[in-house]
């Protein structure tokens, strides 16, 4: 299930064989096929492991806008720069009660986990944590043309959150539209974001190699997602084997 | 089980109850404790298992001669930076043959595993390199401090290397002296580094806040070993999910 490695003789693809590739990697790798994915919007799940999904999950919001900073802070165009700020902006909000992360911990708020628990990441998972700095460093470290890759999950996000959204809606009682409106929100967000991303992928990855990178930057960053349901699953599922120090039911109270 | 904090307002612990206070981490958040642990050195495991084991874990000991020179790089101290050399030299080791990422490759060659797949770390679980990249930018990016401190698992592992080395030898036919030769190596070597950097973090965490910085690094490293066999309980043993690109078995003939 690795991907297959484009030929190194041949061609460059087209812009559209190049999406298609990309796509391909989302049909194979993205995180709606695991099977907590499948568990939470099936309605499978109790309140805890909804809840523990909800705690690990605010890292990785969390750590969104830090991640987009990252990017801008290593390029000297100016247009990607300003398109770029808007997906902080969208996170952060421009005032108190506003943003991304604001709607995050709303959910978390109608799950009963207190703010400063949660924003303490106390009980996270390691795991969770782990690739969640991976994503970071990444974007810091690699291509400038891979970090925006990296990015091109939310081609595929439109499709998991309209399938979240309904389940979750239609299967716990403890869950409402005022808390899922992270979603809501990111229906419009994605797309606009996943454009300019994929514009920008298919004009400046021009060589095989590039083109290569590219995938294999999106293919990391499915990794990022998946991994973090592996650690839910294991940890909150089955074996239900949690690690020293994360969350277990009852440990935000203390 | 997380790490209860030091009161603020408490004085300094001494040196000694500092290395309790230390000790105490281990005893309680050491990978010594995990079930994959007890899986592996019980004879619990099947050859595929281990051989899982044996792939991920090269993860780790690639990047540690990685993580020693990220530490070098960060000291005008010339006397911490000339003992640390000693674990660049004995992983790297001084020419072809020698060294513990050598001897490490010998386990996976006696295992069938080819040296050029296993070097690739294409197979290697996205969560093991997470973890793994998670401790070299832990020791490149927090204080020098709190880098050495995270060497110190190294204070528990005699233990645990006496009883998987025995362990491993009693239950697996398709393991030998030979083999394991990495470990008995890392007998003498561990106690050596470990004693440096306890007494190193003795002198120099003087403060509570530079103690309770030590204790956290410990935990943090405990995590990073912890998450690697979480990572190889959920995919290898159970409910065993394989996440997209990982090693099974026979993918490193492909």
């Amino acid at each position: 299930m690795s991907n297959p490695s484009l030929p190194t003789d041949a061609p460059p693809l087209s812009g559209s064989e190049l999406e298609e590739a990309l796509r391909a990697v989302g049909a194979r790798r993205y995180h709606n096929l695991h099977p907590f994915h499948r568990l939470l919007h099936g309605g499978e799940l109790d309140r805890d492991q909804v809840r523990a999904w909800a705690l690990n999950r605010y890292c990785y919001q969390a750590m969104i806008p830090i991640k987009d900073a990252g990017l801008i802070a290593r390029t000297d165009d100016r247009e990607l720069r300003r398109a770029w700020l808007q997906r902080i902006v969208d996170h952060d909000g421009k005032q108190d009660g506003e943003g991304g992360i604001e709607r995050w911990l709303r959910l978390t708020d109608g799950l009963d986990l207190p703010r400063a628990y949660v924003m303490s990441m106390r009980g996270a998972l390691p795991a969770t944590r782990f690739a969640v700095a991976a994503y970071v460093h990444f974007v810091r470290e690699r291509s400038l043309l891979e970090a925006v890759a990296s990015s091109l999950t939310e081609l595929f996000s439109p499709g998991i959150i309209s399938e979240r959204v309904a389940g979750m809606l239609a299967n716990y009682s403890f869950i409402s539209t005022e808390t899922l409106s992270y979603f809501e929100t990111r229906l419009s967000q994605a797309p606009r974001d996943a454009d300019f991303a994929l514009d920008y992928v298919k004009r400046h990855a021009v060589t095989r190699s590039q083109q290569q990178a590219v995938i294999d930057a999106l293919s990391f960053k499915c990794d990022v997602l998946w991994a973090q349901l592996d650690a839910l699953y294991f940890s909150y599922v089955e074996p239900r084997f949690v690690p020293p120090g994360a969350w277990s039911p009852g440990a935000e109270q203390a």
